[in-house]
């Protein structure tokens, strides 16, 4: 921690701040400067007491206290520096191949859900996406339909030998979410729930967390370590727009989160453009900076006839859309070096 | 619904967008103004398919699609025009009393408990907080005492007949945190964490609803609608600083709440300026004009001695300064025609 | 300076990096702490090079670099720790009494103005405000009367005897509204245009500043340091609303700017409460909380007609609005006590 | 214009509103919904008086208004469906070729400007860039060589053939910066600052504009309506990032400018990726996100020494970087159909 004391204070309000320091099992290191003495307090600021509140307890003598050490271990690079991969169904993320997810927002029936997996595989696709539990903002909204859209999920899974993601909402649905699918996605709304980050964790299976509305880097690789932190490597981040004061989109997709994470942790970095833009038309624009980026994953919505989606119609691309997508992606991702 | 069209569109997309319309159950209507064409849609929003895909559908004939009725009902002042109010063990919280909550941050031991508690009460508080379960940024920080918290909090209630508040964080804690607390206290990392909103309801104990940390008013409101249709009438909002690109504060108090939630909704208003700021030496500051604003209760953190709080010591107020701030309150309680 | 090394660098690494910080004039002081390196840089930062290059130019052992002087000095608290006042007219701003600053949001008409300047007096302000150059988001909008609106202005002045604030809006224009205006207001729009700034200043009337759209306080507290380092001492800050995600208001006020204002500078405080929500209905509840909260002045916008207003009709009090505000926030006022 | 009206009104009530929609030369149209009545307001918004102060008015009976027309005309793609391009010394941009605009921030001397002039010519770029008039926050930063700048902008041009780029400060240096530079630069602090707009498109210059630090989509197109407003139809947008919540990053780099740009204006859009990261470490990878999503050209910080910079050195490139970068590009600007 390096304590920052304020201008012209007398020699006893300095020694009462040390005193301090070093009751809460700190070494006090003075550094006399031109405008201002600083303290570097020297010990571990993860297991010693906090100095954040000398600003409040001396107001009169201490200016700020910034803190040295990042909060973040497992998940950062500093602990781990190769890139880590998460391979599910023998589809490897974060290697030289880009794999793209993808399918429905909300699963709906199993015409809608087959008909989309059998499209995105020919498209290239090697994950099927689908929501069977869906956090919606009004309780009067279609709220997924459960068990249901789990086994529709898995029947899917059968037929076309995609892998399945689909998102975890509740500590209760644990055990079952987990049964049926491949990758349990945390969403941006749970993304601080951390008794549902452990919760998914402790299944074992990988684990795609996605930024929440409004998070720092800082605090997505700290809700990241409670994956690791419970014994689970396989974790993915997630990035699907965050919020700003901007109105023509619903969030602002921030690709510069591709290699932020990349520099900050040895994770797989994946793209959701659809619930980035909210808007279908920015989609693919999204896709093609994403992988020039350095994305390891994207993360797509599709619909075989998004105007008669059941939530989020207006984001979703249909069949057709996503194809002539795959095909315009391939020049970027071979531009990037991947497969 | 209204769907505006684009400006010089052939009368054969026209007729397509009023079929579609018409498929999906509303009447259109349409005006033929100045510069555009714009259809209302005629019928009920929240029962209908939705038109919002339409921009995407008729990329070429729809320009925007904009809803018209308000999503939330059952907290809506409409619905309800009368204030509410939530009584919690003889205390009403809404009514013509300012009522305070205090306490610390976590509870840490009986003898912290119950010094706050002895202290506050005499200050003028009614009701007690204290965090027994506490989300953590950091898997290595303090996660709270669990049950031996919640018995420390009905201890400290049977001593001072304080009503108890207390954040329920989990699912799984439900019924263990509705035995001790008066009141389910919902925090901001869970504010659209849906399926705890609608456990807590269901306990059919007072619940405080805080904003989360990027959350729009609508967005808010609509997370207590949760509330109240699971049949839980006894519902309060809490503001407590949303996030901003300032730095110099953790959040950014937006006490226009106050003003904004008495006009949509019927529930009360409490304000927590300790959060809302990060720094103790504000929250006087927010206090005064939070009560002038007409907050319906506060909710204020106080520790005996912040210096060696076990979390956000930076925020808590010592005993004697929360003392002295009850008494500097009482002109502008005063001034506000409360109690 | 602190300048954080990343963990397990060499000897040699380390030796690079004290090299440079010496080179470029500061002495540098090292704390080995625990888990990184810390270096103290010891030297004046507001005269030497900046060191923040060094995590470029050492990527592999500069993990961070973090100032440590507060870079704003004349505004600053520590330099002036008296509360400093701007008198104009005989009107104290700071002082015991709380001025209200009322009038048109744009000067249209000798009528319009006059009826505005004689009913405000009457129901207690102090200084009548009132645009002759507007800003305006598009150039198809009303842009004000120019020399005509300020000749109104100096007419109402005279036949009120109310003091007379207006925007200064170009360069250009800096001798022309010096010679009617009492006060000159920069607005959010210009609030870091330094050659503005620096041209108020100089015609030493006293300055009123607007709060940025997205102004961090440490920058509004550096665009106030080039009128005090422009030799006029006469600045007064006006908190205005920020920019957030929420869309129900159409800028956040952001009132513990006043506290925080009061702390780190000694010049007073405005509120605009008519900008900072845009919604004529909110302003009351605002105008209480500033007052409660310490504000040394109000900025509110008064039109006799709202409805046919030519600029930001839906933010302007009725005069009868207005005179029932001014009775309403007495009993706060006296809670505070101010005059 | 639409007006939504509160359920319940009386007959009285909606006559009202009716009469005065029509006073205000609007002829209204009266849809009866099923929770609620809407009036579609038909005349031209643009020369008629708003209708937005019916909220305010009529607050028992009006709950919203919303406008429908788009306030942008002259830079919107529904006025010039076809794509323009802004032409600089034999250099299209806009066009077929991909255009690196490259230089340092700040112009500080000759050996300085010609060295990076010659590396960044060498390495691909055809326009130069170089800060001779800088708007810096704090008074105490060095604020460019002025006219020195300009002149070693001009003699860098005659000694390379580079076109050049620099940024207009002052209403008052308008004839000096234009006397010099190929394009003249609005900075994001004078985003808003409609009088030097105007005067910049005076010049009949080029002009590039750059998005505000926290400006909308909206906005920034209304600001750009003012160059083509004063006959000036060569008008790029420049987005250099957007405040945020996140401190990672100096700023937010919004990539999806790109497409909503494309998709509203037929103008040209450049990205600035130093001032959108403010960290030389992302340039690279936020380059080939833009080259891939679609910009016209690039705006990138080059510094023979970043180190010894003037100012923001920790976001300047050094010319071997710059030189790797652009041959990192050349897959990616392929990719996307550029030369």
């Amino acid at each position: 921690m390096i304590i920052v004391l304020k201008p012209g204070i007398s020699k006893q309000q300095e020694s009462s701040v040390l005193a301090e320091i070093r009751k809460r099992g700190y070494r006090p290191h003075v550094m006399r400067g031109v405008a201002r003495i600083v303290i570097g307090a020297i010990g571990d600021e993860l297991t010693h007491a906090s100095l954040e509140t000398l600003v409040t307890e001396f107001p009169a003598a201490v200016e700020s206290v910034m803190p040295v050490q990042k909060r973040y271990k497992l998940v950062s690079r500093e602990a781990h520096p190769v890139s880590s991969t998460v391979t599910i169904r023998g589809h490897v993320i974060g290697g030289k191949k880009l794999q793209v997810m993808a399918g429905p927002c909300s699963v709906e029936s199993e015409k809608q859900l087959l008909t989309t997996a059998v499209a995105v595989k020919a498209a290239g696709a090697t994950i099927l996406r689908g929501g069977a539990f869906k956090p919606r903002t009004s309780p009067y909204e279609f709220q997924g339909l459960g068990e249901k859209g789990l086994k529709l999920l898995a029947k899917a899974r059968r037929e076309t030998g995609l892998a399945v993601i689909t998102e975890l909402l509740s500590e209760n649905h644990t055990d079952l979410v987990a049964e049926y699918t491949d990758i349990i996605q945390i969403g941006a709304r749970n993304a601080q729930n951390f008794q549902l980050l452990s919760a998914a964790a402790k299944t074992g299976k990988p684990v795609l967390l996605k930024r929440g509305l409004s998070m720092k880097i800082e605090e997505w690789l700290l809700a990241g370590e409670y994956i690791l932190a419970n014994e689970n490597p396989n974790l993915m981040f997630c990035e699907r727009g965050i919020r700003t004061f901007e109105t023509y989109t619903r969030n602002t997709l921030d690709l510069s989160a591709i290699p932020i994470i990349k520099k900050e942790s040895h994770c797989p970095i994946v793209i959701d453009p659809s619930q980035g833009a909210g808007r279908a038309d920015l989609v693919a624009a999204m896709c093609k900076g994403a992988v020039a980026m350095g994305a390891d994953a994207l993360l797509i919505e599709v619909h075989p006839n998004p105007a008669e989606a059941w939530s989020d119609g207006a984001q979703q691309l249909s069949l057709e859309l996503f194809a002539t997508l795959m095909d315009e992606l391939r020049p970027f991702i071979q531009a990037a070096g991947r497969e």
